[in-house]
This record gives C-alpha cells, sequence and structure tokens, in this order.
C-alpha cells in the first residue's frame, strides 16, 4: 500500500474483507479494482464510495458477466435500437453442481452470493433502476443446504422504473452443467443467447443427434470476460476514462438482493426503497 | 340435440355461450368438446361439471396444445423420469399481433384469455396443482388496450404443491411471429422446445445467418394439434374411454387465472383456495 | 382406360411396366402422373415422350422431392438471385436402411434407383444440363449388395453446362437414420436445408445436449410433398397449365444416372453426350 | 544457427525456402517447426526428410487444422470407435476474400495452396493412404485468377486404401466468410462441425431469425490452433516424443495436390503411385 511504484490493487480476498481493504487502498490512493461484492451491508458500500471519491480514485467491480461475449452483444443491440423498448428480459443461470453446505452459510445466502451476478445483468440489460422484486425460493437440490438456512432453487421477477419487466430463474444444480443464458426482448425483436460450448461438433448416432453440453462452470465460460475485464480496468487507469463497471453498479445488485431476501421471508413484493438506508 | 343419430357435439361459439350449451347437450344425452374456456365464472363451470356427470357424457376441454408435438415430448420425458423431479417450468408465449382494444374489452382478460393455455400448460407439465400466483402486468404494445382495461405483457409466476415452480412471460406482440417455446428443468436434465418453422433453411449471407422466422400464429403452429385432440375426442367416445382433456382440466387454468387478475390488482401473492368458491 | 369419366391415371406399378401403361394411357387421352423412372432404358422413355406429344395429353414425373418444403425455399433463393451465380451443389441422401439385395438386382441399380432423385435434384437447382459425371461407388453396407452387382455407397460430381459443379454423396444405410439434405453455394450466399426433425425439443442431460433424429424414410420425410405433387398434377390438369415436372425432367436423370454407371465401371469421366442416342 | 543455446527453428518464411532453411537447421541439430508446404516439389521434401532423420532432429510441418478444437473432437470420435468404419468424408472449405491474382502465380496453384489443408485434414481423418484423386476445377471468382493459370472453386474427389472415401469442396470466396466444415460418416454415425462463431446470439426480428456469420480468416478462426500445434512442438522436444505432424504428414498432402493438379489437368482420376518419385 505504501509502495509509490504501485499504482492499483486487486481485491480477490473473502467478501468480509473486501470493503476494508479497498478503504484502506482508497486512503493509499491507489485504484481498486474489486471482487463482487463489495460488501454484504449497505452502509459499509457507502463508506467505501465515499473515501473512493474523496481520494480520487478509480474503484471497478467484478461484474464480468458484462463482458461475455454474447452479453454483451445482446447489450449492443438493445443499446443501438435494434431490439426497440425492452419489454421483457429472462435470464436463465444455474449452477453445475451446489456448494457446501459450510460455504452456504457464510456465503450471505444465495441472492447475495449467486443470484446478485443476474440482478447486475439484469439492470445492465435494462439499463433502468429496479423499482420492485418479487423473489420465491426453495431446496430441492440438497436438504442440508436448506438446513443451512439458505435455498438453492429460485425464481425471482423484477419490475424496472422504465417499465421492462424481467425474470431470473436459479438453480444450484444443473446435471448438463453451468446453464448461462439472456434473453432481452423488446418492441422491435428479442436478441437471445445459448450456452457457450467447446466444439459445434454433432454426432449422429442411432440413438440421438446430439452436441457438447454447456462449459462446465465459470472458469471456462467466463475465462475471457476475466481477462477483459481487467484489460477494462488497465485502460481506464491508462487513458484516465471512467472504469465500465462502477461502485454504484457494485450496490445496486446488493439492494436488489437484499429486498428479493425481505420479499421471500415475507412473501410480498418488497420496492427497492424500503431496502434503502438513510 | 335431439337428433338421435347425433352422438357428440362441438361447441365453438363465443365464449358466453359455452356452458349453457354444454348443459343442453350434457342433458340431451351428447358428447361435449367445448371451446376453452368453460366459462369465465367457477359457478357455472362447477354446474356443467354436474350436469355431464348426472348425464354420464364425456366432455373434452380445448386445450389443444397438450396435443402438441413439441410439448407433448416433453411431457413423455417428464412422466417417464427422463427429468427427474420437475423444479422449474418456464413458458414464453407470445403472439405475433394484439387483438383489436374491443376484442380485449369482451375477452375477459389477457390471463382468461391468452395466459389461460400456459397455465394450462404449466399444470400439464407440472403435474400437480397450482398453490400460489404471483402476477405483474403492463401495457407495452398498445395503449388502447390499457384504456381498456386490459394489460398486453406480463409476467406469472407460479407455486406449485409438489414444489415445482413456473414462470409464464406473455406479450400480445412479438414482431417475429408465434414465439411458443417450453422448458421443462429436473433433477436428471432440462427438455426445451423451440418454435417450429416452415422450413430447415439456413441462408447465409454478407450479413448473417438466417433461418426462417417462427410459424406465423396458432393456425399454423397447432394445425396438427387442432387435429389430434379431435382424433383423441372421438376415440374416447368410440372405445369408451376417458378425454384425455375433462372438465376438471377445464376449471383449473379459471381458478389460476382468476387469482393472477388478483394478484396482478392487489399487488400480492394470491392462493389459489382464496378463489374457490363454495 | 376406356372409362370417359376418368381424365387421368396414376402409374405406381413396378418400374419395368411404367413406360407400357403411360403408353397405353396416352393413347387412351389420359393424363399421367407416373412414379419414377419412366423406364430404366431412353429408348422407351423417347417413345413415351412422342406418344404423349402425339395425343395432347399431359404427363408429370413423380420426383416429389422437387415439392419438399425445404429444397423448394433453396430453389426460390437460387432463382430469385438471392444467391448470386451458382458455384457449388452438395447433396447428402444417406437411407436408413438397405433394401435386400433381392430387390438390388431387379432395381436397375443404386444411381438409377436411389441415387435418381439426387441427379434430378442437382438438376433443379442449377437449372442447367449436365456435361459430365464422374462417379465412385463402393460396397460398405452389405456385401451381399455387392454380389448382386451394385454397390452400396457413392461419390458422384457434376459439371453442369453453365460452370456448376456438384456433389452427390450416398450412402444406402446411415444408423441415425433418412439423411436428406441439399446445399446450394453461390456468388451472394449459400442457401443449406437440415434434416426435418419429429420435434423441436433438446434434451440436456448429464451425458449431451440432444435432439431428436431426422424423420425415419421417405414415408415421413416426404409425405407433405408427395401430397403437394399430386394437388401440382390436378392443377395443371384443371387449370391447362404445363405440369411442373414433365417427361423430359424424367429423362435427363436417367441419362446421367447411365453416364454415372458407365463412369463408375470405366474409372473415368464421362459426357452425358454418350450416352445419348439416336 | 551456431547459437548453442538456441534448441529449435521456426520457419515461417516463403516457401520456396522453407526446405534449404530446414536442411541447414538440420545440419545445425536444430529441432524444426516448419510451415506447410515444406516444398512443392517431392524431391526436396524427401532430401529434407533424409537430413532430419540423418541429424536425429524432431521436425514439425504447420498442419495447425489437426489441432482445431471442433476437427479434434470429430477424429477422437473416429479413432475410439464411436464412428464405425468410415465410409465418407465431407470437406468444406471456403475462404472469404481471394488472394491477389499476383500471389496466386506464385503460390503454386490452388491445391498446393488452399486444399493441401483440406488433403491433409482428410488423410488424418481417414487415418489411411489416399490412393487415387479425381479433380475438377473453374474459374467463377475473379477472372484475373484464371488468366493466372490458376483456379478459384473445386471438386475433389479421393478414394482412400482402407475403402473410405472423401470429396472437398473449395472456394476462394464465400461472402458470408471463413467456412470450414468437416463430416465424417462411419457405420456406427456421422460426427459433423459447424462453423465457430463469434457469439452464441440469435437475434428474432420481423425479418428472420439470425445468428453470427463464421468467423472471419484463419486467423480468428485458427488462432487457439495456432498456439496449440506450437504447445505440442515445445512439448515433443521438451519431452522427447515424437511430433504430432511429421514430415510423412508433410510429404502426403503435396503428392495429393500434384495428383489433383494432374488430374485436373488430363481430366481423369490420377493414382498417387503415377506422381511418387524413385
Amino acid at each position: 500500500m505504501n509502495d509509490p511504484t504501485i499504482q492499483a490493487v486487486l481485491i480477490c480476498s473473502p467478501t468480509n474483507t473486501h470493503a476494508d481493504i479497498a478503504m484502506e487502498a482508497a486512503r493509499a490512493g491507489k485504484h481498486i479494482f474489486c471482487e463482487k461484492p463489495v460488501d454484504q451491508t449497505v452502509s459499509k458500500i457507502l463508506e467505501t464510495k465515499k473515501l473512493v471519491e474523496e481520494n480520487a480514485v478509480k474503484m471497478q467491480i467484478g461484474f464480468n458477466r458484462r463482458f461475455d461475449h454474447n452479453f454483451r452483444k445482446i447489450k449492443k443491440l438493445r443499446d443501438d435500437g435494434t431490439l426497440g423498448e425492452i419489454q421483457i428480459i429472462r435470464i436463465t443461470s444455474r449452477d453445475p453442481e451446489p456448494p457446501s453446505p459450510e460455504y452456504a452459510k457464510t456465503s450471505g445466502g444465495m441472492f447475495l452470493d449467486m443470484t446478485i451476478h443476474d440482478f447486475d445483468m439484469a439492470c445492465y440489460q435494462a439499463n433502468s433502476e429496479v423499482d420492485e422484486v418479487y423473489a420465491m425460493g426453495a431446496v430441492t437440490v440438497d436438504p442440508e443446504i436448506g438446513k443451512a438456512g439458505d435455498i438453492d432453487t429460485a425464481i425471482v421477477t423484477l419490475k424496472f422504473k422504465n417499465g421492462a419487466m424481467a425474470v431470473i430463474d436459479n438453480c444450484r444444480k444443473a446435471v448438463y452443467g453451468y446453464d448461462q443464458r439472456v434473453e432481452v426482448f423488446g418492441t422491435n425483436g428479442a436478441a437471445a443467447s445459448e450456452n457457450d460450448r467447446e466444439t459445434m461438433v454433432k454426432i449422429s448416432s442411432k440413438d440421438a443427434v446430439c452436441e457438447d453440453k454447456p462449459l462446465f462452470f465459470f472458469l471456462e465460460r467466463y475465462m475471457q470476460s476475466f481477462r477483459d475485464e481487467i484489460k477494462s480496468f488497465i485502460n481506464a487507469i491508462l487513458n484516465d476514462r471512467p472504469v465500465e463497471v462502477n461502485i454504484d453498479d457494485g450496490l445496486r445488485p446488493i439492494l436488489i438482493a437484499i429486498a428479493a431476501n425481505k420479499s421471500m421471508k415475507e412473501n410480498r413484493p418488497v420496492k427497492i426503497s424500503e431496502v434503502m438506508e438513510g
């Protein structure tokens, strides 16, 4: 932190240390790349934000999926008007393997740990703020996750301020692999991405015509997006431009996740304004 | 109705006449094929059901999509255990063209007129009863539909008694045509159907690689299913077997539609038990 | 044949009876629909042609694949200029099951029995006359077919007078079913058809992502084209218009098949002019 | 060449310098990676081979497509018996843009310059030696290429000693991009690869449902295979294992290309034995 030859720090440590390290780095005048989530509480994110602004450092949040080739293409089609006014966003996000129940206990729950990426993706594609959240969850994969107080399967619906609606479906286990699909539907058309596969080979046998399963997990599917987000961060520093995913982008999905948890617990739609502090 | 050479009647008249004609036919001892919905009120459906049972006639409801080749294949995979325990059902159902605002006024609203097919499909695939409904709707296609008191875009989520969850997204207008997709996700895998197209031709040009749009509307897409549901009805009579879609199957989606309307109006999840009469 | 109320005859009898029945029908002034091939000899086809013209009856040949929805779409794209000047035509045509060796003996050989459809398709898509043929064949499916003097696997290349080139690959047995694909490549782009399938369902399991195999055999795949060719024939009579597939279209692929047999036997390219009589 | 710290040389210079540099490197005891083709004459390749063997250095030829993820998967399915006995190999290989007529003049002709990769691919998938070649070529893209004595469009058929047949279709210009597909058909099934695309996004509009064109050209499509072939070469040196593509693999497609040129010129099938020297 005190080494003047170091311009930027990358924070990839456990979640509960993110904000503290970020604030230390901000005070030391270092630019910050911070893995999501910045923190599980709104207050600490706001505190970090204040320090980042006061010290005029750049801070980019690790929502790498914004750099995925498929989702970026959809975003482009959405932004250049090809899709018209956005009406419905559909996100399917399913993992190939559930985490251990131990991990589930400390993860902050599925919405803060896993769906948070999808909340960010929905906002990224909608280009609008979420107004209201309704969440339903269940334990259908591993009863131990349920005993640890978490869920492993969910459907979450979002209402955006610009009138768009979104639905996210999650599951901690899809036997066929990492299922990561986004569809954006608007008044001029729809753009939908299929899963990346290792090869484009189709095998025709006496039983069926088969292709590869989706790439196994996030390291395989999002490898290039991890590279591209770091490139983007470095370019923002070198060219003194705003980062592509800033701390407000880091706060937004936390608020949605908190609202989703409240919605599930109270079995009712919850406004984002209900969970904003101060 | 008094012609003894006639064994069965097919009711394809306006919705508000369905139940009365069906009851007359039941009294006359005729088997009945009745277009959906039997009626927009639960009481009249139950009254019809009573008469059908007292006169021991068969009554099949026109949920033709249960006979669609794609959805039937998914149902088979679900029933034979290929998919395992069902966790999530996703239904996309979008029309190529909105109805006139005049039609919207008398249709009973989008949930009773259009989504009712999707409610039936969700139940057909889940093989369970819906416990709770949450619906959000919007007017994003035609403001006149809004003025007529209806919506044209919606997302509806369903909780089933067996633990499955479902989400339906609807829009009265998709510029690319009739979008009719179903995906069933379970502990052993997922089955998802793409839209039928007129040809399997791909055109590669300097701009893109393109295929046909989905078949235009229900007459094109479901033509074979209309044929097959009538064949099934006739076979049920000829072989004295139960019909494949009975009056209980006709009542169920009506209850869900009524609950969905209540949910949207009161912006809260609504239990089916709240809208059951007597 | 003498019944004046009969306007047309459909000849679906064994190949060696086609020409004789057709000539009888022509003399009786009946319009003729004749299954392919009209005959295995050029002379008899020319004799039939003469009689058909003298008696001013219509004669349509049963090259039903010209009425297939996929191939017709490609033809349309080719004819309306979407594909530009045609450079390469690729046809894959593989059966799900080999014929019995007994059948092979009387069929006139694979080129006259099976590839003849592909020769017609190549000409239909090229819109030109074949100049030269080169054929190679092998027995890779059933040695009994070889003992019967026939082949069961082949690659045939064609040069057209307009400069287009075509390649056909055939096999009497594809374990995954009836493989019927056509691709037309030109200076403005390419159009390629995939096989029709029974459903559009994809199944994702722990092993792979699979879809249905191609429709089983010609009855399943070409059912609609059989209907449409008869409709076309009837319309040609009712509206006194030329038939869509005339006796010249029936002769052309016979000549190519004869040249292909000669090419394979002599292991050299053979000009169509070499096998034309008179 | 005299630097003892250098273990290996990579030869990526113009074709007519390949063999001389390789021989110099062999004499200097350096391992050699050499871009294809080693030379346009058989004698010089054999001379190089002799020196490589005498000096016991490793020499790998730059047939990078053997390292392509799609083709490698097909090869694996072929080698592990999934596809059964190989009957037909289909290769489509079309460039997005023709070379300049100047380049065409010095390239040795399309078969030696472009099809040579496909000849190697056919041998790689067939796992057998070519017995006979038949080639037809045409000028359909650029008349200047014709004036330079070359062709820009071709269909080449191959007979392998193990009974398999192959067909390659080539064009120097496909408006939709770099078309690189391989299909291997055998007694147990078929494996076919589609083109790689930049994204897996489908866009549905009022006109059509479109996906990305193939990746633009070889740098985009084969980038990873270029990396993987070099990794393979380095590993062969480090672990003292045979290279994956040796000088015999470099000679084989040259012989086929020479036979293809002879076949086209003389319009007859040509045996590989006819073009082998001494």
